[in-house]
């Protein structure tokens, strides 16, 4: 059974659906008992505020900061370099930073950058949920529930501070996982950054396409689902793929040649190894869906 | 108010989702007396029949057609030309004859082909509804209501083929319109075919990775969503994706040039056109769930 945490003051840095959902999950849990916001829309704190959120904005992030036990950074990572700044200098003496930014290893060197004298209590961290909604209406306490959560601890990590930032996790539901930056950047370019950009690029070429009326009047369910993802944060999803620049070239090089693959067959035509990678496919997802093991082939 | 359909005996060739969906509609809106079903599959018809999906199980093509006053074909495009020779020269003089198909140049092809005497009353369409799961079990009476139906009648039709066609999708729920089969295959080979083959690639991509275990247990909703259609019937895409080649192929390219301009911002960097880009897929996808219009920029 893991430990029940409880905090005094949690300030969160960027009060949206993931900081949002992560106050309401640890109130519910009465796992802290002041939650103080941080942000740069006003209107957007106060939406917060107004839904119990948050019990306080604050004015400016060093004041914010000053008396939390734990800071948690729920912006989009290309705002970590300046509010790293900010924060830097006002922190709490054994306060905890953690982040929920999708990308780690320009997280990790964000933190080395601007907080080389906190490293030992930054524990990075990535849960694996979130809905295309945006800002702080579309919180909910149950947004962890049942999803995972990773963290890519610094080797210079307190074991305190990791044990803190994973009963938390944890306390909002979330199984909780580690592994290091560079796996993590690979992982996540592969099943979740690769997907998001090819849905936008979906998206954008339909949007771009003469017949736009048409096509968008005639595309249904599968449509609607497979671009789901193209509705998210156009800001965290541009940070997101210029933090994982590598990977995630890499990923999209990979899937150019699967499809490239397939369109040869399509071309040629090969019914028949068509039909095999179909259903190859197919069967791997429903192994994944059922909790099965992964076929090879 | 659109005129109530009634037929005396319906005929429908492949029992699963798209057939038994439409007998379950047309049923329960009392538009049908006696329903035969036809298909490869003994344990799938005895299934429908066992669900009230149909009332008889032809033991033969020939036989189960002879009485019927409209024959569906809902089996995969690939199975056409079979089961037209089969039932040429069987059917009951004046009985309509249509299709579910989700390619149409390569059905109205088909059909001058093999029933050419019986093209007046050969009506090819399209509900544009569906779901991954395949089969008789997977047949519900809701299916198509509140969607669309796409009619691509022959030049040579009867009205009142087309009409009695119409009134039956009407009879589901459906909201019916007519165009040609080419405009028709170019639409949705953008906005249904390729996002299959997408989804089909992305899956196959990551279960030929050699950390497929690592990928697929961190994958997480927005991976789920976006590769639901690659649950789909690997038969069936597999048909679609070879009738409507030329179209695809034309997709499948244009989509590449996408992916390849958007993989040239997130090496350059281009943060500032990939947020414009991604801004744009998310305006217009918003615009087309709100039914307002799609932004041409």
């Amino acid at each position: 059974m893991p430990v029940k945490p409880f905090i005094d003051t949690l300030a969160i840095v960027g009060v949206g659906l993931i900081g949002g959902s992560f106050s309401l999950a640890l109130k519910r849990q009465a796992a802290v008992r002041h939650v103080v916001g941080i942000g740069r829309s006003r209107a957007n704190l106060e939406r917060a505020h107004g839904l119990g959120i948050i019990d306080r904005i604050a004015q400016q992030a060093p004041e914010g900061v000053a008396q939390a036990d734990v800071v948690l950074l729920a912006v989009p990572t290309g705002q970590y370099p300046a509010v790293l700044r900010s924060i830097a200098g006002h922190l709490k003496a054994g306060a905890v930073v953690t982040d929920a930014g999708s990308t780690k290893q320009d997280v990790v060197a964000h933190a080395r950058q601007y907080l080389p004298g906190h490293c030992a209590r930054f524990v990075p961290g990535h849960p694996i949920a979130g809905t295309e909604r945006s800002g702080a209406e579309a919180a909910f306490a149950d947004l962890y529930n049942g999803k995972r959560a990773v963290l890519t601890p610094l080797p210079e990590n307190d074991a305190t501070a990791i044990a803190l930032v994973r009963s938390l996790w944890e306390a909002c539901g979330a199984d909780v996982s580690e592994m290091s930056p560079l796996l993590h950047d690979q992982v996540f370019a592969a099943v979740s950054h690769l997907p998001h950009a090819l849905a936008y690029a979906l998206v954008h070429m339909v949007s771009a396409s003469e017949r736009r009326d048409a096509l968008f009047s005639f595309a249904a369910s599968g449509f609607r689902d497979f671009t789901r993802i193209a509705s998210s944060s156009p800001e965290m999803w541009r940070d997101i793929c210029l933090s994982n620049r590598d990977a995630l070239l890499d990923e999209i090089d990979t899937y150019q040649g699967e499809l490239a693959r397939m369109r040869g067959l399509i071309e040629k035509p090969d019914a028949e190894a068509l039909l095999a990678l179909f259903s190859r496919a197919r069967h791997a997802r429903e192994a994944w869906r059922a909790g099965a093991d992964i076929p090879s082939e």
